[in-house]
């Protein structure tokens, strides 16, 4: 081969690399919505089999987490991936970081799915979960799509649906409270309900994070810790 | 200037920006550790005015964490660092992300204690917790004398404090479930000190995860996700 080939022959496999990282996420994206789908239902149908199929299959999880991780440190020390080429490298370095911790948020879910799973307390509460539930799947199911096309519209679409998980978050806690009150024996397993709704409203968090470095990717800014206002301003600029 | 003094030159320029983001790392650090002190105390006296320094505070450690990013990501891009470089480069942008999230924890106590400050209530319960904030204290002074030592040994004394810090915090989640039962109006207060233990336990992971890269960085090897054996295996081979 010549130089020019080889070049050639060089950058296609550099953009294969990068390609394969980029790609690998959304697989990693793909096995997380699974685990959080299975741990909702688990949840919904008092199925701990299912719930423990989560907690068994979480290694997965942290297994890409490794691997993708390690491929990025072996393209920046043998690419030297600058501008865009570096951005998407740290995009799916940070990305696959709270992927990985989405994952422990479905497991916890999962372990509170069995052990909700043997009670009939507390269901009507259940209810309010499952609804908060599917608004954290829908937010990641979008921020794996903004991701995919690495869409900021889409982004900003997430980052809004996370106020509502907020408010919805803070409902289920307060109809938990009332609940404890009016019958304190069922404090151990309504804890267990609120570490769930917790576990769920720190999923809509880290799905907004990615949000954030789908944005540094495409507009090469840096939205973290910035108000949504100031993330739109830079979305729209 | 000739081509090898202009080398030279480079290539210590290259050492003290590195140097600058290893020491930008300890000086984030100090502050985090800063703000879970004050948090602390304003849990221990009841001094609402010293958690509203925490709250108020908190925009400085998020600002440590984008610069530390934005710089190492700048050394990556100019000086395409391999080898131990990298890896510090890498250990620095890890660590800065656990820290700016034991900085929000600090925060999440903060506002607990805002809270709590007006309350009489429980105040058993917040001598446990005053023991928990200790020991997580300890672990994070000491896991930030690790990476300043790049000391392996020191962030495997982390790893196993962590045990006991989950421990405690088991012990303070069945004390808060006792009293909840036995007077269900200090519920909503007594939510609040298990939030605040929460936080203090999760510190503790975090403070687990900075020695991970410490071990990372000194050993060449990751060791997330792998047992404490199996850590002290890497450390010792």
């Amino acid at each position: 081969m010549d130089q020019s080939k080889l070049q050639q022959h060089y950058s296609q496999q550099y953009n294969t690399e990068l390609e394969e990282v980029r790609t690998a996420v959304l697989r990693m994206g793909g096995l997380v919505e699974q685990q959080l789908e299975r741990a909702l239902s688990a949840l919904q149908h008092g199925d701990s089999s299912q719930g423990e199929v989560v907690v068994a299959n979480d290694y997965q999880v942290n297994a890409l987490d490794v691997d993708i991780d390690d491929r990025c440190t072996t393209i920046i020390a043998r690419r030297q991936p600058t501008a865009s080429d570096l951005r998407l490298v740290m995009t799916v370095i940070k990305t696959t970081a709270d992927l990985e911790r989405i994952g422990d948020e479905a497991k916890r879910v999962a372990r509170m799915a069995i052990r909700l799973s043997a009670s009939d307390h507390g269901r009507s509460l259940f209810l309010q979960l499952e609804h908060l539930g599917d608004q954290v799947r829908e937010m990641l199911h979008g921020v794996l799509d903004a991701y995919a096309r690495m869409d900021v519209d889409q982004a900003i679409k997430v980052a809004h649906q996370d106020k509502r998980v907020d408010a919805e978050y803070e409902n289920v806690l307060r109809q938990a409270i009332t609940y404890m009150m009016e019958d304190p024996r069922s404090i151990p397993l309504i804890l267990d309900v609120i570490w769930s709704a917790r576990a769920l409203e720190r999923i809509g968090d880290r799905c907004c994070n990615i949000s954030e470095y789908v944005i540094y990717f495409v507009k090469g800014k840096d939205v973290r810790h910035t108000s949504l206002d100031q993330m739109e301003k830079e979305v729209n600029a």
